[in-house]
C-alpha cells in the first residue's frame, strides 16, 4: 500500500493501520479515480481517541481569542484554495464548480467558521445564568472531550466533517474533532484537512485538535462512538447507518446529534393551486431539481386536493421533469437508493408518472421521476410512501378532501422541514388552521408560501426536528450559536470563590457585552460585588 | 377487588384494568397499611394515551393564564391540605412531618408550581429568536403530546410524579401528565392526584391534564415511554429501572430525562482539613444523615489524603455515627438496597468502619455504616466503590498523594455534584487546579466549601449532569425555567405570515416585558414591522 494517502493523527499525516482500502469514483463518467484511500482499523480509532483526548483537555485551558483566531484563518485560507478544493470536490461529486461550490457552498462554509469564531468571542452561546441572592452560576461549557464527526455524501464543504458546521460547532465549544470522512469524497476532505493542519499550526492549537480517517468499519464506528474517552458524536447521513450508530451512542449513555431523514412535505392548499399554481410549479422544479434532489431538505412529497387545478399541476410539473435534463447523482450509491426508493413507494401503491429507471452509460443518473399516490394509498402505508429517495424522484399525494388532507397531515413522521401554501387573500385559512397543528409538533421549521431548500445560517435557523429525522427535537445542525450547545454540557457552580469560576460567570461581564441572565433579567451588565452573596 | 382504590384516567376515578394489587408499608413500623391499590395493565396504559393525547391537542388552544391559574390554584390548595398530605406521607415514607413534610418539601412543592406558573405568564422559556432580514424566527414550543413522568420514592411532594418539578414543567410547557406514582407511597400520590384534579376542574383545563397509575409490569412501563403518542419521558429512580427505560425510549426516537444515581464525591484537601475539620465535619454528618442519607445529592464518597488530619477527620465522623440513633428508610427495599451497596463495596475491597448490618424489629432500619478505602483500592476498582448506597451508608477514599488525589479524581463516574473543600488562604489552590478539570466533566454542579445536600430552586440550579447520574448532560430536573425545556421541541417558522405566529414570536411584544433575542441581542423591545421582512 505503498501509495495509499495518510490519515491525520496526533498532528501528523501518518500511514494508517488499515483493514483495506477504496478509491473514489467520478461520479459524472463513473470512472475510478487515481487516489487510494485507507480503510482503518480500530488502531488508528484508538490512537486518534488518544491524542484528541489530550487536545480536548489543552482546548480547555486555550484562550478563546486562540480559537477564534483559528477559526477566521482556517476561513481565509479556504477561501485563498477555493479552485483547487471546488475542483477536487467537482472530481468527487460532479457537482458544478459554479455556481455551486466555489460561489455558494464554500463561502457558505468559510462564512459558518467565521460566525463560530464570533461565537467564541461573544461567548453568548454559553448563556451565563446568574442569581446573587444565593450566589449559584450557571452556564453551558465544554465537554473536555473530544467528538466525533461524520460527514455526509451531499455537501462535500458546508457539512464536511473537517469543515462544516458540526466541526465549526464543536470546536467553537473547545472540543477537538475527531472526523470520519464521506468516503464519496475522500480527496476534498483530505485537501480541506490539509488546510486546517497548517491554520492549527500557524495559530498554535494543539496538533490534535483535528484528526481524519477516511473510512471504517461499521463496528469500529460503533466503537467510537461509545468510547469511554468520546464525548459526543455528530453525524449527517443515511438514517440506517444512522440509527446503528444511535444504538451504540445510546447504550454507553453518550449523546450523539443525528441528522438522518426527511421527506419535508409541501401542502399546496386548493386556494392558493387555483390562485398562483404556475408560480409553485416554477418554485417547486427548482427546488425539487437542486443537486438532483440530493438536499437533506428537498420537498419529496407534495399533498394537493384533488381537481382540475392539481391535475394541471401535476400535469405541468410532469412537463418540466420530463423536459429537464437529469443531474448527475453523487455516485453509484446514489443511484441505487433513488431506484430502491421508487420500487418500495410502488409497491406501496405509488403510480409512476414519468422516469423510474437508471440512465445506461458511465456515469451515475437516473431518470427525472414523479409518482402519485392517492390519499387512501397513503394513509393504507404512511409509512412506505414516506421513503426517503435522495435524489430526483418525488411523490404527489392526492386528497380527495379537506378531512382527507387533515389525516394525511397527522401521518407523517418527524420532519425537518414542512411547507404550507395556501391562498394570499385568506381563502385558504380554516384549512391551514386545520393542518398547521398536525404538521407543528412533526417538523422542526414550518414555512409559508415558500420551499425548503433554503437553509440560512442565521441564530434563528432550526436544521433538525423530530425522529426520525434528526434523534431530538430540542437541537439544531445549524444556526449558530444555537447549534453549539450540542457539543456541550450545563455546568453549574455553587458557591464557587469569584476568581475560580469561567469569566462568563464572574461578577465583571467579561467582554462588556455578553448577555447574561442576571436574576431572571438579560444584561450585558456586570453583577454588583455587594449584590453577590 | 371490590376495595381496591382507583386509578385516574380521562377525568375519572375509575376501576383499573388490573393485573394485580400491593398495599403500601408504614417503614418505621413494617406494618402493612389498610389500603390496597391496583397494577395496571396495558389497557389502562393505552387508555391513559388516548384521553393524554387529546388533553394535550386541547392543552395547545389553551390560554397560558388559564394554565398558569391551575398551577396557581393547585399551588393554593396544596396549602390548605398540608395536615392531611403530611400525615398521610408520613405514613408512607417515615419521614417527619415538621420540619421535613410540611415545613420544607410541601412548601417547596408549592414553590415549584407557582415558579413554573410564573414561567408560564413570562414565556421567556421559549427564548425567542427572531431574525428580521430574513424573517426566521423559532422558539421552543410544546411537543403537543403527553408526558409520562415516573416519581421516587424519597420526595413524596416535590418529586411526586402528580405536583413534583417534572409535572410542574410538564404542565407549564402545555403537556398532559400521564404520572406512574412510586409504589412506596401510593396514597400520598392519591391525595395529591384528588387535589390536582379538583385544581384541573376549577380552572376548567382538559380533565385529562393529569392521569395516574399506581403501579405496572415493567414491559408496560417501557412500552409507555416508547409509544408513538408519548411525548417524553421524566424520570427519577433507580439507575437499573432508569437505564431499562431508557433502552426501550431511545429505540423509539422518544426523548427521555433519567435522574439515576449520584455518589457526589467530595474533596477535602489536606489544608482544608488542617484548618478546619471538626467543622467540616459536622457539615459532613448533617448532610449524610438528611432522610437517612436518602437524597439524589447524598455525599456518598469523601476523599481525603492520608495523614494525622484525615485519621481523626474519619474517627470524629465515625464517633458522630455511633452516637446518632440510625432513621427510618423508605421501606424494606431501602434497606436492602444499602446492604447490598455495603456488601458490594466491601467486595471490592473496602473496610468497614462501623455499622453494616439491618437492624431488627419491625421497621427499616440500618445501622449508619460508615467504610474506608485506600486510594489504591479505589483506582483498582472505581466502579465497584461507586456504588450508590442511597441510605446511611458513606464512603472515605484515603489517597497517598496529591498524585493519586489527582487520578481519583479521573476516575468518577458521571455525577450530579462534586464538592471541594479547600483552604481559605489558597494553600491548596495549586492542588485544586489539578483536581478541578477531571471533576468539572464529571459533575452537573461543582460547589465550594459546602456539601451537595441542598438543591435551592433557582433559575441557575442545574440538578442533573453526565451520565449515568442521567441520561443526558445538558438538562435539568430542577430550576425554572431551564427545567421546561425537557419536554419542548426547538420550532422555527420561515416566512410564517405573522398573524399565523405563536404570540412569542411576533412584532409586538406578547406581555411587554419577554426577552427575545432580536438579530442578535436580548431585548424586550417589540420589532418594527419596517424592519420585519
Amino acid at each position: 500500500m505503498a501509495n495509499t494517502e495518510r490519515v491525520l493523527i496526533a498532528g501528523e499525516w501518518r500511514d494508517a493501520d488499515a483493514t483495506g482500502t477504496f478509491q473514489p469514483i467520478n461520479p459524472d463518467s463513473g470512472e475510478t479515480l487515481e487516489w487510494t484511500y485507507p480503510v482503518s482499523s480500530r488502531a488508528d480509532i484508538d490512537a486518534a481517541l488518544e491524542a484528541g483526548s489530550a487536545a480536548a483537555g489543552e482546548l480547555l485551558r486555550t484562550p478563546v481569542d486562540k480559537i477564534a483566531d483559528f477559526l477566521e484563518h482556517y476561513a481565509g485560507l479556504l477561501g485563498e484554495s477555493s479552485s483547487e478544493l471546488s475542483a477536487a470536490a467537482n472530481l468527487e461529486t460532479a457537482l458544478p464548480v459554479s455556481p455551486r461550490l466555489a460561489d455558494i457552498e464554500l463561502p457558505r462554509t468559510i462564512d459558518q467558521l467565521r460566525q463560530a469564531a464570533a461565537a467564541v468571542r461573544d461567548r453568548g452561546w454559553t448563556m451565563p445564568t446568574i442569581d446573587t441572592a444565593t450566589n449559584i452560576r450557571s452556564m453551558y461549557g465544554p465537554l473536555g472531550a473530544p467528538v466525533a464527526v461524520f460527514g455526509p455524501n451531499n455537501f462535500p464543504f458546508a457539512y464536511n466533517a473537517v469543515a462544516g458546521g458540526d466541526f465549526a460547532a464543536a470546536i467553537a465549544v473547545r472540543s477537538a474533532v475527531i472526523a470520519k470522512a464521506h468516503p464519496s469524497h475522500p480527496r476534498t476532505s483530505q485537501l480541506l484537512a490539509k488546510v486546517a493542519l497548517r491554520a492549527i499550526q500557524d495559530t498554535d492549537l494543539p496538533p490534535a485538535t483535528l484528526q481524519i480517517v477516511f473510512h471504517m468499519a461499521p463496528e469500529d464506528g460503533f466503537y467510537l462512538v461509545s468510547h469511554p474517552l468520546i464525548g459526543a458524536t455528530g453525524y449527517t447521513g443515511s438514517r440506517r447507518a444512522g440509527l446503528a450508530l444511535k444504538a451504540a451512542a445510546d447504550a454507553a449513555g453518550k449523546p450523539i446529534y443525528l441528522e438522518m431523514s426527511s421527506v419535508n412535505p409541501v401542502f399546496i392548499l386548493p386556494g392558493a393551486l387555483r390562485e398562483r399554481g404556475e408560480e409553485i410549479v416554477g418554485e417547486l422544479h427548482a427546488s425539487a431539481m437542486l443537486a438532483s434532489g440530493q438536499f437533506c431538505t428537498n420537498p419529496g412529497v407534495v399533498v394537493l386536493q384533488a381537481g382540475d387545478a392539481a391535475e394541471q399541476f401535476i400535469a405541468a410539473m410532469r412537463s418540466r421533469f420530463e423536459a429537464a435534463d437529469p443531474g448527475v447523482l453523487l455516485g453509484p450509491g446514489g443511484v441505487h437508493v433513488v431506484g430502491e426508493a421508487v420500487r418500495a413507494m410502488q409497491d406501496s401503491g405509488a403510480e409512476l408518472l414519468t422516469g423510474g429507471a437508471p440512465i445506461e452509460g458511465g456515469g451515475c443518473r437516473f431518470q427525472n421521476t414523479l409518482l402519485q399516490a392517492s390519499g387512501e394509498d397513503f394513509l393504507a402505508d404512511p409509512e412506505g410512501l414516506q421513503e426517503e429517495a435522495f435524489g430526483n424522484a418525488n411523490l404527489f399525494v392526492v386528497a380527495t378532501d379537506d378531512d382527507e388532507l387533515e389525516q394525511i397531515a397527522g401521518s407523517f413522521a418527524g420532519n425537518l422541514t414542512g411547507c404550507l401554501y395556501s391562498h394570499s387573500g385568506g381563502d385558504d385559512d380554516p384549512l391551514y388552521e386545520r393542518i398547521v397543528p398536525h404538521l407543528r409538533r412533526r417538523v422542526g421549521r414550518l414555512l409559508n408560501d415558500k420551499m425548503p431548500t433554503s437553509v440560512a445560517v442565521v441564530p434563528s435557523m432550526h436544521h433538525g426536528g423530530p425522529y426520525p429525522a434528526t434523534g431530538h427535537p430540542g437541537f439544531t445542525a445549524v444556526g449558530i450559536p444555537a447549534s453549539l450547545l450540542r457539543f456541550s454540557m450545563l455546568q453549574c457552580y455553587d458557591g464557587v470563590r469569584e476568581h475560580r469560576l469561567p469569566v462568563e460567570l464572574r461578577n465583571e461581564n467579561p467582554n462588556g457585552n455578553l448577555w447574561r441572565r442576571i436574576d431572571g433579567a438579560w444584561s450585558q451588565a456586570g453583577v454588583a460585588a455587594s449584590d453577590a452573596a
